[in-house]
């Protein structure tokens, strides 16, 4: 095996499992805590105060595994581009994070609006980036071209902007969207199209797996948009980049689902509103997590049968990409 | 991919997953509850009345999960043999659970001594058949024979009896046995030599994965000897047919160093008070997981950290076969 593939996985994990402790302190030192949002089940307000931003040691375990292979020309610009998406996410979610503890003059958090507009605009860069660099631009499945030209454009922009609120609506139960983002990876490492991403794929999972010992319940800090904006928004890229759109679909079906059911819930309400007078819900509290939370399942049990789910999702992307479905 | 390897591992899942209520509700039925042991946390009493025996879900996915790979005729013999093997220790662990549970005639569970004696006699059986029918009785790793002869026989025996034991060591928190056990899977499939054993191993996995369902914390089930020596032995039985010893050394070192801890405090305390008079101890409580529950780590905290390692170990020995170290 290659140097850089052996590094990356057990260097992202030694430098998140290390320094997690240190910005743990960090953040508690800068009361860098969460404000626990009041839509969720009132067992998490004891979660009051558990550090946020969390994502900073995913981050900086996803950096330190993949820079020996930012020398390798191969690898280079495409890897670049998707670690910058990465990044430019990243800080989209750290300033969310950072206004919501310590709201400046007044303003708490980025309000969706904008927050929803800088999406878009850094998705839409990115596929700049990809049209304009060789990327072939069409989405291939079972043998066929489902969508290309500017129609694929849209859906490359949207993939981004959704799959990243996606994973970010799923991030309320601890350990979750960790677990399932160690899991999303092994899909498209099974995708020979993702070899250039091979030395991230293997950063990432090293990565959540060192900030798994801090993050599972009961968690002693929390990934925060900081992680799950980055995280999201990093496996849109690496799925556009190399052609595996279906791959993580499929693979990353859980935090679809889970962000669609908030979606469901919302539309039912809305319609039922409009057509009844009272609004109907589907769910008792979403996304579809709160609602198995109220159903009287703990936390703990909600998070390990969806990493089940996850594992599931993730065998069937690999069975299709080795039966060259997808 | 071939047929019965796409269907290995959803069949046993979706086999395992669907009989898990059912045999639930026949075990409660039947009050084969556990007695919890005493040596446990205090905290663990509220588990008694859970059904034990559990096993039994794991041993009708994997079973499931093969079915179709036993016309196979490259794979047969030796799937076969693994297959009696775990099937005999099942039996084994099934007999323990039921008489612990049922005392016929004042005797409560196998006795270590008879139990002990029983597993080494199948063991040897085991080795026998392996030596009799062209496999290779040699130990290699690094490029060299480390042991061969008499002494791999020897070697052999004590593997499948110390493996299966420190499987079954292990089992004292809920999921943690179930989870390594799917994770112990991985590097033995990464292994080339694995090849005949690929339906098996798959098929433990989908079994596990779906025992896993209904055995995390809170459990509703808890697989007993019945599942933890099965898949011990059948853990032993693999490596050693197909020379993936070191990779399952390694890959399941956490029931290894689990397993040891117990003999290490029971060591020390018997050192200890032969030469000062009054015996010590390592660890708070041995295996070492009931130490760290003691310490005041939450049990599903102690059973995620020990998953996490679990990866680790599973990793290490990925990179071992890809390196051609074992």
């Amino acid at each position: 095996m290659e140097h850089s593939l052996i590094y990356a996985f057990p260097a992202a994990f030694i430098a998140s499992i290390l320094c997690g402790p240190l910005i743990i302190k960090a953040l508690r030192r800068l009361k860098m805590g969460q404000k626990i949002s009041e839509d969720g089940p009132e067992s998490h307000q004891a979660k009051a105060g558990t550090p946020a931003m969390g994502g900073l040691i995913i981050i900086l375990g996803i950096l330190v595994g993949v820079f020996p292979s930012l020398r390798d020309k191969f690898v280079r610009p495409d890897m670049l581009a998707v670690l910058i998406l990465m990044l430019a996410y990243s800080l989209l979610g750290f300033l969310d994070d950072y206004l919501t503890i310590r709201p400046v003059r007044g303003i708490r958090g980025i309000s969706s609006k904008p927050k929803a507009a800088l999406q878009f605009l850094l998705a839409i860069g990115f596929v700049y980036w990809l049209s304009t660099t060789g990327h072939q631009m069409c989405l291939r499945a079972f043998g066929a071209n489902i969508i290309s030209g500017i129609w694929y454009q849209i859906f490359a922009v949207l993939f981004i902007v959704g799959l990243s609120n996606f994973v970010n609506i799923t991030d309320g139960l601890d350990g979750l969207v960790t677990g399932l983002s160690f899991l999303a990876c092994i899909p498209l490492l099974a995708g020979m199209a993702a070899y250039a991403f091979t030395p991230m794929l293997l950063a990432i999972m090293g990565a959540c797996l060192g900030f798994l010992w801090f993050n599972t319940n009961p968690a002693k800090i929390f990934m925060g948009d900081t992680g799950s904006l980055a995280l999201g928004s990093a496996f849109a890229g690496i799925a556009l980049t190399s052609h595996a759109e279906i791959v993580m679909i499929v693979g990353g079906l859980v935090f679809i689902l889970d962000g669609l059911s908030s979606a469901l819930q919302w539309a039912v309400f809305k319609y039922t509103r409009i057509t009844t007078g009272t609004g109907r819900r589907v769910f008792l509290k979403s996304p579809v997590h709160h609602h198995f939370e109220l159903s009287g399942w703990p936390e703990q049990l909600v998070v390990i049968r969806f990493w089940i789910c996850g594992v599931v999702a993730a065998s069937i992307a690999i069975i299709g990409v080795s039966s060259g479905w997808w």
